[in-house]
């Protein structure tokens, strides 16, 4: 049997992914770029087994429906399809994403799924090469193949629209997690980003001032400069919020607490403390700070949130395979 | 003594008025719309008193200070200026906006003021030419002059930037007003608006999206076609709040309730009442609605709001004077 277990980290977009130019390609309108995280991750086995009649996909030990299991199947055709491995898998995933975070953890993943089938299907694609197959599972997940600063040059086809990494972000630069509500969102990502682009009048804004936006950044993150870093992170998210409340119907993802979330962060920037925010399709926050500083804006924080709302992480690294020792700890 | 006493009613624009082309003399970038409300209103009177040596300004029965009451002679002038009356004035001014209901009163103060003046100096201009003297007050009260639903054509200079009625809006509408909170808000309109429009990328496409949205809503109006009014009107709103949010730094006036407020309204509209939101500078929400409808409106807002949040009111009309049974309430 040809297996394989690796570990991804998520990330999140400081420079947003919001809208596909080619929707099954999972090509993007524009660069992206994010800062992947340490405490939140996925293990995943990968076991082409010739025993098998059908594939398997088991998540958190528990097996999974038709639906969930055919998204994984199409994924992992990729490999087979450009292998001599064609066996059935079974698929064993564990994410160690805290439920409270109610963080979406298909970047992490389809970036575990993506680095485990390249090592059991014996393909062995450098990660860049393989952020373009990750890619096709999870947009998101493209970044999360490397650690730190990660950028997703959106290319001009399939095989160079990939991730690479710009920083190892070794430099006290960490985040707060504020998990607002954990419930499943009305309006899915992929949804409300069609709706965006096919009905926002500001969406060529987004797309050209997202450009000039990263290339900003990158200069931030070279000169590790932080709060030019930050500044920049907030004002290109909420530009993304922005650019969703020109949809018809118009479309937020901000809840009551999300609000409370940001005052919070705001009113330490007025006492001197250096934090942004920036929100995704749901209404959850993060906090980009230093890591330094986030026991302290934690602090403030539990004044509206309670302690397992709250997550501290420091950036992650890129993708790995498990150690013996690491696997030991799962029925697979 | 050259004097008059004029009542005006608060409007709320519907297709908002969010930028100036000129500061000094407030003329917009575009076009608005507005709903004039019956339940908000201001009575000012202006006397010419000869044995005056300064202009006085009480306002609801205080004297005003020095910076007050300049805004006040300098918006005088206008009239001094074109007729042979150049007495100091005293002005008295009641406002009837519940301080609960939180709204800027400015629009309909500069209308009645306007309105007094237009009588006292006996100019007696139509209300027409002069709303472009209310317009040199403040921008919204330039809609004040007229009742129902009224548009402010931004013109082409300062005599052709003028309100005319569009419609008297006798027919079934009405509109609850949610204050969320009272207290001065911390970037004013003035301030808020200028940074939106030299930072907002999104600002252009506003400004062009925004006389577009004017056309379909006048449309809507003649056909008194209530949900497609209510739609344009929530999505004009919402685009106006997604141009700040654009800005540098981002701009939002959303506090968690007026989230609370925007949830409310979806959640009634899910169940079949037609209600739509619109927001201005600050965080109290307005339900555009049917007036037979707004008890209803009301009722699922006590959820999460106090009855002297809540404010029901339906259309007002047009700058008149006052009667003298209306005057002998005052102290004048």
């Amino acid at each position: 049997m040809k297996q394989a277990a690796v570990r991804a980290h998520t990330n999140i977009a400081l420079i947003k992914y919001w809208g596909k130019r080619d929707e099954h390609l999972f090509l993007p309108v524009n660069s992206s770029l994010s800062l992947t995280l340490d405490k939140l991750f996925t293990d995943t086995l990968v076991c082409f087994d010739p025993s098998l009649t059908e594939d398997l996909f088991y998540l958190n030990g528990t097996k999974q429906n038709q639906m969930e299991t055919q998204k994984i199947s199409r994924f992992i055709n990729l490999f087979r399809d450009q292998t001599d491995v064609k066996d059935f898998v079974r698929v064993e995933s564990i994410n160690h994403v805290p439920t409270a975070a109610g963080l979406a953890s298909s970047a992490s993943a389809f970036a575990a799924l993506a680095g485990a089938a390249n090592i059991a299907s014996g393909l062995q694609l450098e990660p860049q090469a393989l952020s373009t197959y990750a890619r096709r599972g999870s947009g998101s997940s493209t970044r999360s193949l490397f650690g730190g600063f990660v950028e997703w040059n959106k290319g001009t086809n399939s095989d160079d629209s990939m991730a690479i990494q710009i920083d190892d972000a070794n430099w006290d630069i960490g985040m707060v997690i504020v998990a607002v509500n954990t419930s499943e969102k009305k309006v899915s990502s992929r949804e409300g980003m069609k709706r965006t682009v096919e009905t926002s009048p500001f969406y060529s804004v987004w797309e050209e001032t997202a450009e000039a936006d990263l290339v900003e950044i990158k200069q931030a993150i070279s000169n590790q400069d932080f709060q030019t870093l930050g500044e920049i992170t907030e004002r290109n998210g909420m530009k993304m919020h922005g650019t969703m409340l020109g949809a018809t119907p118009p479309l937020s993802y901000w809840e009551p607490a999300s609000i409370q979330a940001i005052q919070i962060v705001k009113h330490l920037r007025e006492q001197g403390v250096l934090c942004y925010v920036t929100m995704d399709a749901g209404p959850n926050v993060k906090v980009l700070c230093r890591l330094s500083e986030a026991d302290k804006i934690k602090e403030a924080l539990l004044e509206k949130f309670s302690d397992d709302q709250l997550l501290i992480t420091g950036p992650g690294k890129g993708i790995r395979e498990l150690t013996a020792d690491e696997k030991s700890v799962y029925s697979w």
